[in-house]
């Protein structure tokens, strides 16, 4: 961890603020002595829970609306220094069961607050979450930043048009956009409830609980699980350097592995559960990706990140958090 | 032109349809014993007129709603066997000035019109119509379906995503889209208020008008025309055979002009107007993408297309059309 001394007094806003990713993102924030503003539209079954920040719960200021709110965000983008465009729903099965959800939850709402961002703080430094799969499947990996966009599923269309949109208003109104492409994450503060979002989480409740954890067809498809504090580490670093201002990144994992293995790496780390191999369902062969390797030597080049954590640690710390606090999350 | 008996009898619906392409498409399609029922959002400064339908007026149906409005669209979409989705704003300027416009113009009615289809004819063939500026400023011309994607306004954005989003409904639903990507069409039938929507047709007004166009930089970019009547032929093309669904084609013009020849072509054309050079806008100048050449031979490859109207020819035609009806233009 380096030591992100720029964080130190700056205002920070963060959408989806009490979800996975914002919530941990936030408590290094507050550590860093960030002012942060979490921003939180408390969408149903999506990954907001108010204990996720119960460690800087004092320390932070909730606003709790839907990011297109133009009458709330305008009263809270005005003085920010950077913000981490976090919140979305991220189900790519939802996206196809239901595109106007997709379309209203994370195209709609996001235009509207790049047009707060235009009238209230137009040269903010923004970091856009964009999603591995704007790629889909890809015929020649690894994946890189210039791999051709082939978004399998409506959420990756979404996020790829939003993305695009981001950069767009650089030239609209002088923003200073960066956007990462979000491999599979996992850690604590993640919602447990459901598999929609990131099955690499509930296959951990799965295990925790000792259940029986189903994998589609052989389970040879390989997987990058990326633990959520090096995430973190990479947003800050991001939001630091000017240099990155109009880029866009392709994040990956320190170890490749099948999605077996995965399962196998997971009932090890959690002591239980256990796997048996199901055919594929249909709507989630549709949409499924093959293998997933990428090559982040973009950001290692750009800003000096790699992957830090491994899979046996990410998965020992992620039980260890669940067992603690699953009242919270179960 | 071939013989397209394919459509007698067959019932065909067109969003857009009081616009330039999709009433100069109705009035082929009358001819060749379809079934038309024309959609129009009637939407203030697009393009809709109803004197474009002037020779058919009688031979089609008309319903005037918003592209999104399901309780209108489910009552219309049933029965439809080909749909040309031609409905649309284009105005790249506007969508920069306005992205939230552009998102309920382009995006959010379109995927209202998708479920529509999904619900009410869920295998229907369409036809979407694209564009060209998905692909943006292209490095190495000319222009192929496998060309990067790089949209540089917000309206081809929303095109690109609006495409990716028909492409997907093929899983969601078995629908059959086809699309198009459309580059700069001319010809009767266009609006002439204004120049937002292809300016090419606005400097035709001016011409005939005997005004000053205003040639910005050198005009040496170079740019591709295309007579509607050929786009019509194309499309009509791509409706009929079953082996285009799910692909997509780039169009291009039988000349390659530069903007400067262009406007001499178009003086020449209508026998009066001049030019001057000015410099670029800064708002033009930013969404400007360079010389524009596209390599139209997978159409001529799938379904034996390629332009037949000569430039002068096409100019000729246009020009004798404004000059005779031009109170319905003005």
């Amino acid at each position: 961890m380096q030591g992100h001394e720029f964080y130190n007094n700056k205002n920070v806003l963060i959408t989806g603020g009490l979800g996975f990713l914002g919530s941990n993102l936030a408590i290094r924030l507050v550590e860093l002595g960030a002012s942060v503003t979490l921003y939180d539209g408390l969408i149903a079954d999506l990954g907001a829970n108010l204990f996720n920040i119960e460690p800087i719960k004092d320390k932070v200021q909730v606003v709790t609306a839907n990011i297109g709110d133009r009458t709330v965000m305008d009263g809270h983008v005005g003085n920010q220094d950077i913000i981490f465009n976090v919140g979305m729903h991220s189900c790519h099965l939802d996206s196809m069961k239901d595109p106007v959800f997709d379309i209203e939850t994370n195209v709609t709402p996001q235009v509207n607050f790049l047009e707060s961002l235009r009238y209230n703080n137009p040269e903010a430094r923004v970091i856009y979450i964009g999603t591995r799969a704007q790629y889909g499947r890809v015929d020649n990996p690894p994946i890189t930043e210039t791999s051709p966009l082939n978004p399998m599923d409506i959420y990756s269309v979404s996020k790829q048009a939003v993305e695009w949109y981001h950069m767009l208003y650089a030239k609209i109104c002088g923003l200073c956009p960066t956007s990462l492409r979000l491999g599979n994450t996992y850690g604590p503060r993640h919602q447990m409830r459901h598999a929609k979002y990131g099955v690499q989480n509930y296959l951990i409740r799965l295990a925790l609980d000792n259940q029986q954890i189903e994998v589609f067809g052989d389970g040879n498809q390989k997987r990058e699980l990326i633990y959520v504090d090096d995430i973190v580490e990479c947003l800050l670093l991001l939001g630091e350097k000017a240099e990155c201002v109009g880029e866009v990144y392709a994040i990956g994992a320190q170890e490749s592995v099948t999605f077996l293995e995965l399962v196998e790496e997971i009932i090890k780390a959690c002591g239980s559960g256990s796997y048996t191999h199901v055919p594929w369902p249909k709507d989630r062969e549709i949409i499924e990706v093959g293998d997933v390797v990428t090559d982040y030597s973009k950001l290692t080049a750009h800003i000096g990140w790699a992957p830090s954590t491994s899979l046996s640690d990410g998965l020992r710390m992620t039980a260890e958090y669940y067992r603690k606090y699953r009242e919270h999350y179960w």
